[in-house]
């Protein structure tokens, strides 16, 4: 798939169909993810892989914008590893960047994903961090369920003229 | 370009061409920053489009890290709105996954980017707001110069097997 076109099409899927990715998939989809940018190129993250079946369930129970969990073969939890900034401060940017070229390379292969909040609210931290077991240091940003898309919503442009500003705002 | 070859060959790019960016690309690249995912969809982000030499000029002096604004024809500032979160505490990394579709938009056209980091530096953030004359509830994230790529890095891998942990940390 051509790049504009990705980044035109790739919309949150939220219904997968009941087959696991690949492991070539899972490994594409985390060197995008690490090929992203970060502050003096630190590359202060984490990624844990989930397949277990319990942890996905128990991860749709953290809260309500995640219970699409339940359905998918895999997620992706991506953390913030404070002990691996070199800039304190821009860790959130650095993993966000890794979390986009994670969702355009799942939609490149033709899977689906969908960018599930955690950081900064501090009971879904908690949570995530006693499910996976997260050291202090390191800070879990967002959750991606992953999956071949059951649905796939149209795609329209979001382009809004009302957002640009020329040399002054 | 094909996207999984487009996130595996993206770097930052500081050194620029002579010569301007047409303005069918900057809509182009415009475009795919909106369509970054943002919680619930608020989309709460604003864009400043700088073309004017005098104002690239006056970026690079913001910082040492942003001199190549200096070479380039263009500059695109990435800024949150907090009047448009409808999450609270999430701009920075919507804001962020438009930054990152930007520089992967540029890429995809031939163009080269770099990411120059302003929040959460609060003097960056005074700088780039007295520039670009900012009301309060808009914050400076980024800072895109663009341009046609005088000198492009190689490209390798950053794939390391240590940030990866399975089902549990």
């Amino acid at each position: 798939m051509e790049v504009m076109e990705a980044l035109r099409t790739r919309r949150s899927i939220r219904q997968f169909e009941n087959r696991p990715v690949p492991d070539e998939m899972v490994r594409e989809i985390l060197e995008a993810a690490m090929m992203a940018p970060s502050a003096i190129n630190a590359q202060p993250w984490q990624f844990v892989v989930v397949t277990d079946r319990a942890a996905l369930d128990a991860v749709a129970d953290v809260h309500a914008y995640v219970k699409m969990a339940l359905q998918a073969p895999l997620g992706i939890l991506v953390c913030g590893d404070l002990s691996k900034e070199r800039y304190p401060g821009y860790w959130v940017q650095d993993c966000s960047a890794a979390m986009e070229n994670l969702l355009l390379a799942a939609h490149g292969l033709g899977l689906g994903a969908v960018w599930t909040g955690i950081h900064p609210m501090e009971e879904r931290v908690a949570a995530y961090r006693a499910l996976f077991n997260l050291p202090a240091h390191v800070i879990p940003l967002g959750f991606a369920p992953i999956g071949w898309p059951a649905k796939v919503p149209e795609s329209e442009s979001r382009f809004n003229p009302d957002r640009v500003h020329y040399n002054t705002y």
